[in-house]
C-alpha cells in the first residue's frame, strides 16, 4: 500500500484498523535529547499586568493587537423590543466600561474596583450580527457580505455554538482580567440581552514563547501561519478603506467552533500527519522547504512521481497567493472537561478577520470543506458571523456610525 | 439600623430589599485615579516556558512549590477489579510521564511531542482518595485522618464534584502545557480508570504580579493571606515529619468546589463586605491594621464599643495562631459559562494542605461553618480528599511505599 494510497484509500474507511497500518509514532527520548535546541530564547516580560492596549481610534482594537493568552467570546441576543435608540444606550454603556477597563481604570460603579486595576493588554471588540441590523432597522448599513454562511457538508453545527446578535469579544494576557471584564460587561448588558454562548480560549502565557510567534493547536501543528503581514498586506486583507462612516475601517468576524478529535488524530503516524497538513510538525515548514514562512512549491515533485505537497493537504485547499485576498487568523484553543472514558473535549476557536467573507473566506472555506484531509479528524460545531464596526475617539462609542 | 445591625439582623432575610438599604458601592473615577498607586513594579519575567520544576525528592512537587498560573485536578475512578498490582502498574506509568513532562522532554509515545517541549513550570501531584487504598486491599497505609468529610449544614455537594479514587493535579504558568499534560495523563490512565471529575482554574498569568504575592478571588479579595510561612512553620503544618515510609514525607489535601454568588455580593456595600471578610478589600490588611500581613487584634473596639473585627467575619472565624495547626490554601479561581440571563458560574477551588485533616482543617471548617458570613454569598458544591503519598527518587514512582 502506497503512502499516498494510505491515506486517500481504503484505511481511512477501515477506521480503527488504520492505527495497526500506519503504526502509533514513537518519538520518546531521542527527541527529548535534542529538546534544548528547540526551546525558545530568555524572553524578557516586564509587568505583564500593566501594560495597556488603546482602545480609542479609527479601527477597533484585538484584530491586529498581537494576540493575547487569553479570550472569552461572548455572544448575547437582543431582548424583544430592543430597537435603535436602546441598542445605542447598550452600546454607549458598554464602550464606556470598555474604554475604562482596557485602560486599568474600575468601570463605573465596578463592584469589583481591585480586579480592575491590572489590565494585561485587556481589548474589548465590538460585533455587530446580522440580527442586530434587523432589530435596529439599519439594514442599509450591514455590510454587504455580512450573512449567515452557506451550510457545509463538514458542518455538524449545534444551536448552543452558533449566531449571535452581539460579540464581545474580550482579551488579555491575564486571565482574572478577562473574567473581571466579561462579568462587568454582561452585568451592564443584562437590561437589552441575554447570552446566547460564551467561548473561552487561550494561547501560550506571556512570556512562553516571544510575541508574534505563530501558535501551537491542540494537534501540535502551527497554526496561522499564513496570516497576511503586518503593515500594508494585513491593511488591504482586513480593513475596509473607503466608503461611509459606518463601513470604513471596520473588519467582518466569523467565528467556528472547530472540534478536534484527538482520538483519532493519534492513531495516525507522524508522516501520514505531516501530508494531511502539508507542513512539517516540528518546524512548520512547508514539506517542500525548511523553515516556517517558505514559501510551499506545489509542483515539486518526489521520488515518486508524486507532488511532495499532496492535493487533498490542508496548505494546498486552504493557499492563497494574493495578499488581499487573505485571511486573518486569531485563534484560540479550547480544551473542556473531558468525557468519562477520559476523550479529550478539545479543539480550535477559529477566528478569520477580513474585509469581506464572500470575496476572502468563502472561497477558502469551500475548498476546505471540498477536500481538506484535516476534515477527517476535525468538526466545524458552531458558527457565527460578525460585522466589526468602526473604531470611536474619546468621547464617541462604538456603533455609533451604525446605530447614531 | 447600625452597622453591626445591618448584616446580622433583618436586612439578610430580607434578601433583595438588601441593596436599597445598604446601597451599590459607588467607586468609577476617584480610585481610578488612583491607580498609578497600586500598579505592581515592573516584573522581569524570562523564559516562562522553559522554566523547571524539579520532580524527583522525598515530598511531591506542587504543594509547596509557588502556585502556577493555571491548574486541572483531575479525579479518576478505579475501574472495577483494579486491585493493588494494577494499581501499581499505573501509577509507574504515570510517574514515567510525569517525570518526564515536568522536565520539558515529551512522555514516551507522546503523539503531539511538539507541545511537551515548553514545562512552565508543571507539576504533577498524585493525591490517593480512600478507594484507592481499599482497592488495593492497603487500608493499613492509609493517614488516619483521611476519610470523607463530615456534612456541613452550609454544603450544597453534587456527586460530579465529589469524591475519587486517584488525583492528578496539574499545574503550570502555561494553558496548552497543562492541556497537553492532561492528555497524556488521561490516555495513559484509561486502562485503569475513568474520570469522575475536572476542575480547570487560574490565578493570575506569569509577570502579572510578583512571585509569591497573595492572589485575588473573583470577589476581589485577597486569598491565602494567613498561609503558614515558608520554611519550618510551612513544614510542620503540612508535612507529615516521621512515621513509616508510606507516610514520612506525606501532606493530605482537602479540595472543594465553592460557588460563590457574585450576584448578591454584589448588593453589599463596601464597607459590609469588608465587615463580612474582616479585611479591606483594598490591602487585605486585617480591620486593626494596615498591610496585609498585621496580626489582627480582635479585642480592639470601635467608637460604638463593639469589636473593631466582628465576631462573624470571616477571617475571626478561619484565624490559627498555632504554625502547626495552620493550614496551606493553594487557591484557583473558575469562570465557567454564564447562564443564559448573564449571571455568572464563577467561585473558587478551595486546596487545603495540612499534615492532618482531622487535627487542622475540621476544626477551622467546623468554625466556619458555624458562623462565617461569607456563607451568605458562597455555597460548597463539591468535596473530595487525598492523601499526598511522599516523593519518589529517580528510577522510583509515585506510590511505591504505599502499593510496592
Amino acid at each position: 500500500m502506497s503512502r499516498r494510497g494510505l491515506l486517500t484509500g481504503g484505511a481511512l474507511a477501515a477506521g480503527g484498523a488504520f492505527a495497526g497500518v500506519a503504526g502509533v509514532t514513537a518519538i520518546g527520548d531521542k527527541q527529548a535529547e535534542d529538546r534544548d535546541d528547540r526551546l525558545p530564547e530568555a524572553v524578557p516580560v516586564a509587568a505583564v499586568g500593566s501594560t495597556v492596549e488603546p482602545f480609542h481610534g479609527p479601527r477597533q482594537a484585538g484584530v491586529a493587537t498581537d494576540p493575547q493568552a487569553h479570550a472569552s467570546f461572548v455572544a448575547l441576543t437582543l431582548r424583544a423590543g430592543i430597537e435603535r435608540a436602546a441598542a445605542g444606550r447598550m452600546l454607549r454603556l458598554l464602550t464606556d466600561d470598555a474604554a475604562r477597563l482596557t485602560q486599568g481604570k474600575p468601570a463605573l460603579a465596578d463592584t469589583e474596583a481591585e480586579l480592575g486595576l491590572l489590565p494585561a493588554r485587556l481589548t474589548v471588540t465590538f460585533g455587530f450580527g446580522p440580527g442586530l441590523y434587523r432589530a435596529a432597522g439599519v439594514e442599509d448599513r450591514r455590510p454587504a457580505s455580512l450573512a449567515e454562511l452557506p451550510s457545509f457538508r463538514i458542518d455538524r453545527l449545534q444551536p448552543a455554538w452558533s449566531g449571535g446578535d452581539l460579540l464581545l469579544q474580550i482579551c488579555a494576557d491575564d486571565p482574572i482580567t478577562v473574567a473581571h471584564a466579561q462579568r462587568v460587561l454582561l452585568k451592564d448588558s443584562r437590561p437589552f440581552a441575554t447570552v446566547r454562548w460564551v467561548q473561552q480560549g487561550f494561547r501560550r502565557s506571556p512570556g512562553v514563547e516571544p510575541g508574534g510567534r505563530t501558535q501551537r493547536n491542540l494537534f501540535g501543528q502551527l497554526d496561522g501561519t499564513a496570516n497576511p503581514r503586518p503593515g500594508t498586506p494585513m491593511d488591504s486583507a482586513v480593513w475596509v478603506p473607503d466608503g461611509p462612516a459606518w463601513l470604513r475601517d471596520s473588519t467582518t468576524l466569523v467565528v467556528r467552533r472547530i472540534s478536534m478529535n484527538l482520538e483519532t488524530w493519534d492513531l495516525l503516524g507522524r508522516a501520514d500527519r505531516e501530508l494531511a497538513s502539508g507542513r512539517r510538525l516540528d518546524t512548520g515548514a512547508p514539506l517542500t522547504g525548511t523553515a516556517e514562512h517558505d514559501e510551499p512549491d506545489f509542483a515539486a515533485t518526489g521520488p515518486d512521481g508524486l507532488t511532495v505537497i499532496p492535493d487533498f493537504s490542508h496548505l494546498t485547499r486552504a493557499h492563497v497567493t494574493d495578499d488581499r485576498l487573505k485571511i486573518l487568523r486569531r485563534p484560540y484553543n479550547y480544551d473542556g472537561a473531558p468525557i468519562t472514558e477520559g476523550h479529550a473535549d478539545s479543539g480550535l476557536i477559529f477566528t478569520s478577520y477580513q474585509a469581506d467573507i464572500s470575496r476572502q473566506f468563502l472561497p477558502i472555506q469551500r475548498r476546505l470543506a471540498e477536500r481538506d484531509l484535516l476534515n477527517e479528524w476535525t468538526t466545524p460545531i458552531g458558527s457565527a458571523v460578525f460585522a466589526i464596526p468602526p473604531g470611536c475617539p474619546p468621547g464617541g462609542w462604538i456603533g455609533e456610525q451604525v446605530l447614531g
